[in-house]
Order: structure tokens, then sequence, then C-alpha cells
């Protein structure tokens, strides 16, 4: 018998339980939550050009349980994007303790730097990315002359001084349904580009211990929605950039939004500060 | 004429006039502020076994002026070992506006995870050694079942859950003017064991956007004091991870350190998460 992966409307689940001659009902749902290291990923989804985050935790499973998956997640994330918080779910024919699918998953993922923080049994009707009632990205900038060391690849270098009261300002000019076509990337799946952000908030990070050095100089980008267009966060981010340098006012940010093109915002920010933090069900 | 370094009892800075045949009075002393990521280096001293801090930023300075100069620091560190705020001095006969000497430096020392941060003009009294007042360093702790992604390297993974607050009891018995032999690594060179530790702090951090996640997971280690002796943070950091295990009580610690012998105290925790902090002057 030969098996083509993927087949359209077959899941990788329902060819195995063929194969293996189990019924479909029988399986139990697993939700995950996983931090990863975006750096050196191709991004969430499967590549032809290295490994995904998707594809190396399917193979996790793979070698601890023998079974074939298809990970569902909350929202993909590119390359070098990282995560705090994604959430994915799968279906396996197996029933364990919850604590013993997340070490034996995070046993096989070694040593590629992705972990699964918290395993959960859930009933069918939960969907990673359906069920999903509210997203949350935080943006991390490091704001200060000197290039970064520790957090290379963690946070969005800035050497000129960011005016992050005015960028804030701006930032609440987004809040709200509006049509997000200027901050939408041109290859979005999304079926509309209106969205509603629920929230945007721009801060000087303030950590107890780090009063000594750069905690000033730490910004970060707080942004919560029910989901987001592809590049949204980074769009904006990249736009509230050119506030915090002078070059753009919040009426300029009102005018590129009112736009509906994505000309008329400002450029997309790097990956290497965005983490996908939280995801509401 | 050949030249062979380190002559004993001549600076390299020495040697650099009487070969260019200027002065040594017309140097000038800068004092720098380095942060950097420790993990691949051999440790803040020159290693026959690969590269480390000092002998990379004295060849990039090197490479920006011409002059051969010995770095001195405010404290070495060990391989692995990091710092947010270390502090140097050096001297050269040209002068410079101090940004411009933290560009070139910086410039020369791409694409190490090495950058300064600061650069002074001081006079000839200072001495980032001698000079100091205070030094304090952090360590950080990931306290938390799963293995690390992106702090890894960056702070020690602890999967059992340690009770801060007896760690921060017990770590007060070691505050104040102690025979520190307990807590000393054996190579330590200081002439005496008696040290006095002005603070040291266990908290659970408490990062305002970090709320959804980890925050409850990130335990911190800070510690204050004139000077310390070699391993003396992280053999302390070892100890109080017995205290936080349950395994050792606050009267424990009181006992290895009354011991003054060194396998009378815990283990010594991994560099890590050991973090050079700030000097005062």
């Amino acid at each position: 018998m030969v098996i083509k992966f993927p087949q359209e409307n077959v899941s990788r689940e329902t060819i195995w339980c063929n194969l293996k001659n189990v019924s479909r009902e029988t399986m139990t749902r697993y939700k995950i939550i996983i931090e990863y290291d975006g750096t050196n990923f191709v991004g969430w989804q499967h590549q032809a050009n290295g490994l995904s985050v998707q594809e190396s935790i399917e193979r996790a499973i793979h070698a601890f349980c023998g079974e074939q998956v298809t990970l569902h997640c909350a929202g993909r994330t590119d390359s070098g994007v990282h995560a705090l918080g994604q959430v994915a779910h799968f279906d396996i024919t197996q029933s364990h303790p919850p604590h013993q699918i997340r070490g034996a998953i995070n046993f096989h993922l070694r040593p590629l730097p992705i972990v699964i923080l918290a395993v959960d049994k859930v009933d069918e009707e939960f969907h990673a990315r359906f069920s999903a009632l509210e997203r949350s990205y935080i943006y991390k900038i490091m704001n200060r002359p000197a290039p970064l060391t520790i957090d290379k690849n963690h946070a969005w270098h800035i050497p000129q001084n960011l005016d992050v009261d005015a960028m804030n300002e701006a930032a609440q000019i987004l809040v709200g349904k509006h049509d997000f076509t200027s901050f939408r990337a041109s290859h979005c799946q999304s079926s509309s580009p209106v969205k509603t952000l629920l929230q945007l908030e721009v801060i000087r990070k303030n950590v107890s211990r780090e009063t000594f050095l750069d905690a000033e100089n730490q910004i970060e980008i707080f942004a919560r929605a029910r989901s987001f267009l592809h590049h949204q966060v980074r769009n904006i981010v990249g736009t509230l950039k050119l506030v915090g340098e002078g070059k753009w006012t919040a009426a300029d940010v009102e005018k590129a939004l009112k736009a509906r093109d994505r000309k008329a915002a400002g450029p997309t920010a790097p990956p290497d500060g965005l983490y996908f933090l939280h995801i509401k069900y």
C-alpha cells in the first residue's frame, strides 16, 4: 500500500487510523503550549528550504508514540519569530497522562530550541486556531547605540533614541476596528483586511534589578486582538518606529491607516523582536 | 629588535612607547563599560585553548589605533559567565572623543558578541580593578520543568520547584563580614578569604508583560560586595539551591559557612546564569 503525504482532504491521522485499522473516534486530542527560539527555523510551517517548528514537533510526536499527526497551531509564525506561548493541538489513538506526553515530546525535541511547556487533554471541539478568543504578541526593541550581544536575534536593535510617548500616542490611533490593508502583507491569506485591535501599548521596560543599566533602553510593544493579519504586528512596529524617530506624527499614522495601501505605511520590522506571547480560549 | 610578550614587569604600553619613541606620560587612560555573552569564550582572561574576551577587545583596540594595550578589568569572569557592565581601562597615546572610540572598537569587535557600551576619559589614578568600591552580580535561574530555548546558556535550568522565601532567608546568614573559605574556589588567588557581603537577595522576578507566562518561573539572585572570591557567587548559588529544594535549612548554610571548608558547602552553580552586572567607583 502506497501512501502519499499530503493527501487532500484526508488528515494524516485518518490515514494512520486506516492503516492501523483503528477507529478515528477513539482518538484523544491534546492541546500543547510551545516555546521556541525561531532564529534558525524557516518558521512554523513546513518549507522546502529548511526545518520548520511544526515538522520538528510532528517528528518528535512520531518518535514518541509512532503515530503520524498534523499539528494545528493558533497562529503561524515567520522565520526568525519566536514564541513564548504558541498553542497547537493534535490527535493520537493513545492516551497518556499529560505530563508524560510533555516529557516524551521534549525528550525527542532535543537539542532543538523548542519545548512543550504544558500539555492538556481537550475535547474534540477544541481547535487551536478556530477556538482562539484572543492572541497577543510582544515586540522587543533594544534602543541604544551599542550593538546587541546577549539579546542578539531576540530584539530589534535601534541605535537612535526613540520617543516612546509619541509612539504610544500614535499607537492608540490603530486600536479598534479598522481596515488594516496598509499593515497587511501582500501574500496575506485572510478573507478580510478588517480586524479589531483590542490593545496596542508601547512602554519602556522597567525591570527592578536591571535599573543600573539597560532598563531604560528596552522598549516593548504589546499587541492584543482576536486575530491578526500576516505581518500586521511587524508592519505596525515598523511604522511606529518612524514616529519614535520624529519622522512621522500620529496624524501620519492615521493617514497611512486610511490610505488602505501597504505602500502608505512604514517598512516591516525585522522578525528578531517578535514573540507570540499568549492565546486565550 | 625582537619583542616577546609578555615581558615581566614591563607593560605592553611601555614596550609600545619605547618602540615608537613616544613618552609614557603623554598617554590617555580610557575607562570602558563592556557587555558580553560569555557562552563561547574561554573567559575574560587569555587562555591557550580558545578566544578570551580580553584578547578580543585588545585586538579590536589595536585594529582601530595600531597600539598594543593590556586591558585591566574590574573582575575576571570564567568561561560561560556573562557581563552586562564589566569595566576595564587601557592607555593609548592617541586622544579621540569617547563616542568615536566606542564606535571604532565596536566596529572591530564585530561579529563577536562583545560590545563597548560606554567610553570615558579618566585620569591615571583610575584603575578598573583597584578603584572599584562595589561590585554586583546577578544570577538567573529558570525554575520550570521544560528545558530552556530562548534562555539557553543564559540561565540555570532547575526543573524542581524552589522555595524562594527559604532561599532568601538563608541568604541573609551570608550577608556581612565572614571568612568565606567554604565558598571559595581552591585556585582562588585572593590574599584573604574574609569578605564583606553587602547584599544577597533571592527574588521571583516580576516582569509586567510576562505575567501570562514564565514570570513566576524566573528567579534572580543579586549579590553586592566590595569584592568577591573566585567562584564565590556560584558557590553561594549552588548552596542556596539545596535550601530551595528543601534538602538544606538555613542552619545548614550557617554550619557550612562556619566550617571554613569548601567541601562543607554546596556544589558550584553553572556559569550560564551568572552576569557581572555593575561596578561602582
